[in-house]
């Protein structure tokens, strides 16, 4: 079966196209990668990156999509919205299909090592892939950003997991990290009331109470006029789409308000569109193999 | 993006071992095809192959496995259980993936040109490549079995629509169609009583009034004691899956019965399972190019 990782980079360019196209270039040039998207924020003036492929393919384009950054952002001029600390920022591995999860974990050490070894950045190990508890949480790595972290980084407790401890005054730091698939998850509701929208929201948030791997706001989407619950379900298989789903239909039906329907913004696995099959159609005995498509990757 | 069509041939031989293996290996051989199962049975004598691949190899692997089983089955000397009137009794074009039902009704002329110039064998198309409204029906054009149609296929209704109006003795009549995918589909029922499982099957199949595309029956799993309502969703874009659950559901709650689950047998199509997502977490505006999986297949 065909081994298939995505790779997430965040680059702190969101401005000079011809620097952001650079950078997708330097890795769609990479032979089995697909670069699926890439989006790009002035006011943050960061890029997001996305591609898929081998795992062996997918740490080289990663490394040569670092290596492209660092030669042509430099950190110590840089300003935006967003907060970050390296001209690669955040490169998160995560697995597709016929990898675990320990997989993108290893993809991140040897990403780590190579970046530090031969360009000199100093590099966190974040979220699956973090060396301790407190690393996990990517804010708590990047504390202080590019400019706190001059300072920051000789404190014995923010000693990077690879290269020196002193920022690359360039190409910054780097955090490399495995994580789950990211699903963009909206429900919207048969009402313009936003605090339902943001109750409901309060509910079902890991800051609410609710499930840890689930974040959420209520907003209000101006071109309808109705109020939203927008999601964002970091692990798909603690907490599946349709138990979301159904769970928000019950808290809107407490005050009188129906769900209209639910949206996946950009990319989702399949596994979890079958998972709300299997969970409707209260399934018995699915084998994932069973899928006609899935045949055709093997 | 890739085109993929899947084929199902039937041949008249459920006992030789080795002549389904030599049609099998025959089909495998041609490149670009993936053979995904095969069953034979003894008292039916008759074995079903399944393959995919872009639509010329698969043209060329049906078109070989034809040949083989031409070489290696006597017609003159075979019987069996199931209906059949050739070496190679039917032979379905599946479109799969980038295809269309017209592009397989196409392959299936081809492929019944070839039959009949190379092979000498008289092809009916049937299903959606059929040329006349009766032939649709495989069991219509399949009537009289081979012993009958050495005398009805100079009938001039019956004429075949490649090749010449006389059986080929040794080879027999062939049927080359295009059909939508079908899915073995069944429903549990949290009863041991038959009959509740047969009301509902006649109450959902085309036969009984209800889905012209759904073939139902009720059984009882001795294994379990339950009784169950067996359904063939001949195609699921007309009568979904989620229609036929939610159908059974209903009138199962009739007797007081509940579902307790159901199974897919076999292979089914992706889409299949992501209409069913689709319309219980009322989505909007979903792209099947969000499926992460699709974007490998491109």
């Amino acid at each position: 079966m065909a081994k298939i990782v995505q790779c997430v980079p965040n680059f702190s360019e969101g401005r000079r196209v011809e620097v952001i196209e650079a950078i997708t270039g330097a890795i769609k040039q990479v032979e089995g990668v697909s670069l699926l998207d890439y989006s790009y924020d002035e006011s943050h003036n960061r890029s997001v990156v996305t591609f898929i492929g081998e795992p062996k393919a997918v740490l080289e384009a990663a490394f040569q999509g670092a290596k492209k950054a660092a030669v042509l952002i430099d950190m110590s001029k840089h300003s935006g919205g967003h907060p970050r600390m390296g001209a690669t920022d955040v490169i998160p591995f995560i697995p597709v299909k016929g990898v675990e999860m320990s997989d993108c974990v290893e993809l991140a050490g040897k990403l780590g090592k190579r970046l530090a070894d031969e360009l000199n950045i100093p590099v966190y190990l974040y979220e699956e892939a973090a060396s301790k508890p407190e690393r996990k949480n990517l804010s708590e790595v990047r504390r202080g950003q590019y400019e706190g972290l001059i300072e920051a980084i000789r404190e014995p407790g923010r000693k990077p997991d690879f290269g020196p401890a002193e920022v690359n005054l360039r190409a910054g730091v780097t955090a490399v990290g495995a994580r789950p698939p990211l699903i963009a998850y909206n429900i919207n509701l048969g009402t313009a009331d936003l605090n339902i929208a943001r109750d409901i929201a309060r509910g079902i948030r890991g800051s609410g109470g609710g499930f840890p791997t689930v974040k959420a706001l209520g907003i209000l989407i101006e071109a309808t006029g109705q109020a939203q619950v927008t999601i964002n379900v970091c692990d798909y298989k603690k907490v599946p789409l349709h138990r979301i789903f159904e769970l928000v239909k019950r808290e809107a039906a407490r005050y009188g308000v129906a769900v209209t329907g639910s949206e996946i913004i950009g990319l989702t696995p399949l596994d979890a569109l079958v998972d709300a099959s299997e969970f409707y159609l209260q399934m018995e005995g699915f084998e994932r193999s069973q899928v006609l498509e899935n045949r055709l990757l093997e």
